[in-house]
């Protein structure tokens, strides 16, 4: 039962992008679990993978063939293809290349993704069939069928589209998906999120859009702290959208930049209201501290806590676990005199003390809200972080238990 | 429900060393919740306390009071005096005066230790009448209800005993107690833990003695992560056994250090036994690391990961948790190559292949028991490292979101 979180309804096309799923029965039979995305020429493409030095084979061959022209990318849900050694390897080099041909490219010109159990060979024959059904399917309209492909444990389809007019009075489109809920906490992507525009962005306007991007939107969530082996996240403009190149210094750059961190903002807060066995959807805001670093050190030691997430399930206000995260975050020389702490409006600590105006009941009435802030100011510097995460319920335990039975 | 965990039976008496409890209805009536420990004069007493930067108001008098003698240890269950401010500073130096004034002592010659709610303001006229009560109940065989004392959501009392003799002939003695079940991964020492010892320890000999233990007992540890406001741990040598002074470098010490070590690592393993809602007690070991901070990093990645305890709960060999969390762990150039896994005597993953005579079933049947051990090889070097932990189950959820309700 996500928070908050409804399917994505209007998915807007992208001008050279087509898509198409089908079944390969890779985890269950019944549900179209391949998607393959077809990539005009000439477009641009780069991604941001998972740090997990367990990473998985199509991660390795995503970063193998980063300097090549790509047409496609095919992606599987019920199957991560991590921890299976050289076989795993080759059975990625090998969906892909008969993708490759069915979208008439080189060997090497589709990127793998997968996601689902780790340890477990792709069943390669029922793939390849697959890749067929799918190629024969492309679609432009097909990001909704997609979103709903890629889905492993999520119980919501995740998508978001913006649309923004450029100086020259052309349209550009940004649209995005992805998929995680569980064994989210990105060290530099999250599990599976494409965002695709037909944006004239030049190679580098793309790379830095996407870290850019990234940095306040999938690398600021986390659901359990636990980093996957296949974290990946792919921008593609496929450089449809009239006018000319669009540069870092271009000035439209700014607002293409936008509309592609808002998209996946969309996507990574999704990922977060769908976490497993999520209840609560809570934005953890951190300020007053010397740098961004430390900031993000402090929220995350809030959000990774499991006596915190415990706590806010059960719609209890105690604050003193707050506390004790912020003081166990590791940051060096945090005098709690300086520190203050608010549920939303709410102040519970204020420079180290508590607030003489607090009542139990006045951050029972915050902590029963769906939604709401947990807001830290560390008192000794000027930078500040936001991160969101949820809350740890009987139901994160149950799936995670069930997970393969 | 402890994993194997019996309360301890023959608790033994240290000279020099006499115990009280009493009623301070601290958290609820109908319980010994206040223990006063007696220390004959001129005994050695040391500390080691939490890392939390929010470190409670009794690990502030604690260090205030390093240098001083000290003759009692004051210690409640229910509330943790901590993030309370200057008001929680002076309800500590109050109470603890009351304690030197039954003991004979100065007002500065007890340490204050407390356990339970965080954020809320001891009940400082109850607990004045429960020190004396306890006071007047002083007992050298009191051991077995100090243990009980102390207790919060423990639900199995945490004690042990050595007995060693001397080079002389006399015998000396070492017991202590111990409570903490929740928001345990200690950085210096856990919750709570007391031991006594009538060895004649030097001041060097005794602070040597604590953190060569502490080491390898209860900072190896974790249940969930989270460090307490409040941990300590304390090691006080009454000195009456019979023979001279005992130097680090004295025929004596290497079996009086192992017994006091013994007993910690009995104490801290008790609390991983009886950590909250675990029913699986896990040995990680690490080897083939570049040195022990390593090994230790890894192992509480693995320890720490919530999918890898929720997959233990289910008696799930879910591996692929496993290799996702030592990836996961940031060793800097770490190469799955390298890597081998096994549970127990089963192994996974040999230098960075699956084994080819891995089977579910086995698996399956190693995590089926109640203990058992990870047994990680990085193969790049030659240091290793071992730490105890437990799962992560839906009474976790229970106990810590019902904790104040």
């Amino acid at each position: 039962m996500a928070v908050n979180l409804a399917p994505p309804e209007n998915l807007l096309p992208v001008p050279g992008v087509r898509l198409g799923v089908a079944e390969a029965a890779i985890k269950r039979q019944g549900r179209k679990d391949l998607l393959l995305i077809e990539l005009a020429a000439g477009s641009r493409v780069v991604g941001v993978f998972t740090r997990n030095a367990f990473c998985a084979a199509p991660v390795l061959l995503c970063r193998e063939r980063a300097d090549k022209d790509i047409r496609g990318l095919l992606i599987n849900a019920g199957n991560a293809n991590a921890a299976t050694g050289r076989g795993g390897l080759e059975d990625a080099r090998i969906t892909t290349a008969a993708a490759a041909q069915s979208l008439g490219g080189d060997d090497d010109s589709v990127l793998p993704f997968s996601t689902g159990v780790i340890g477990t060979r792709l069943p390669v024959g029922r793939m390849l069939s697959a890749i067929d059904a799918a190629a024969a399917n492309l679609r432009a309209d097909g990001w909704q069928d997609a979103a709903r492909a890629i889905m492993t444990t999520d119980t919501v389809p995740k998508g978001s589209s913006r649309q923004l007019q450029l100086s020259c009075g052309a349209t550009a489109t940004i649209t995005g998906i992805a998929k995680g809920v569980g064994m989210i906490c990105p060290d530099m992507a999250t599990l599976l999120a494409f965002v695709g525009t037909d944006a004239r962005l030049t190679p580098v306007a793309v790379r830095r859009c996407l870290s850019d991007a990234v940095a306040v939107s999938f690398n600021s969530i986390t659901v359990d702290g636990d980093t996957s082996t296949n974290d990946s996240c792919v921008l593609f403009a496929s450089a449809r959208s009239g006018a000319g190149d669009i540069d870092p210094d271009h000035v439209d750059y700014p607002a293409v930049a936008a509309a592609v961190t808002a998209v996946c903002l969309d996507l990574a807060q999704a990922m977060v209201r769908d976490g497993e066995g999520a209840t609560k959807f809570i934005r953890i805001e951190v300020g007053g501290a010397r740098d961004v670093a430390e900031a993000r050190q402090v929220g995350y030691s809030i959000a990774h806590s499991p006596l915190v997430k415990t706590a806010l399930f059960a719609g209890d206000a105690n604050w003193g676990r707050i506390v004790m995260a912020i003081g166990k975050s590791g940051v060096a020389g945090l005098d709690p005199v300086g520190v203050s702490v608010a549920l939303d409006d709410v102040t519970l600590i204020e420079r180290g003390e508590p607030h003489p105006d607090y009542r139990e009941e006045r951050g029972a009435a915050v902590v029963a809200r769906a939604e709401f802030a947990i807001r830290v100011n560390l008192g000794r510097g000027p930078a500040a972080a936001t991160l969101w995460t949820c809350d740890l319920s009987y139901d994160y335990v149950k799936i995670n238990a069930e997970y393969r039975t």
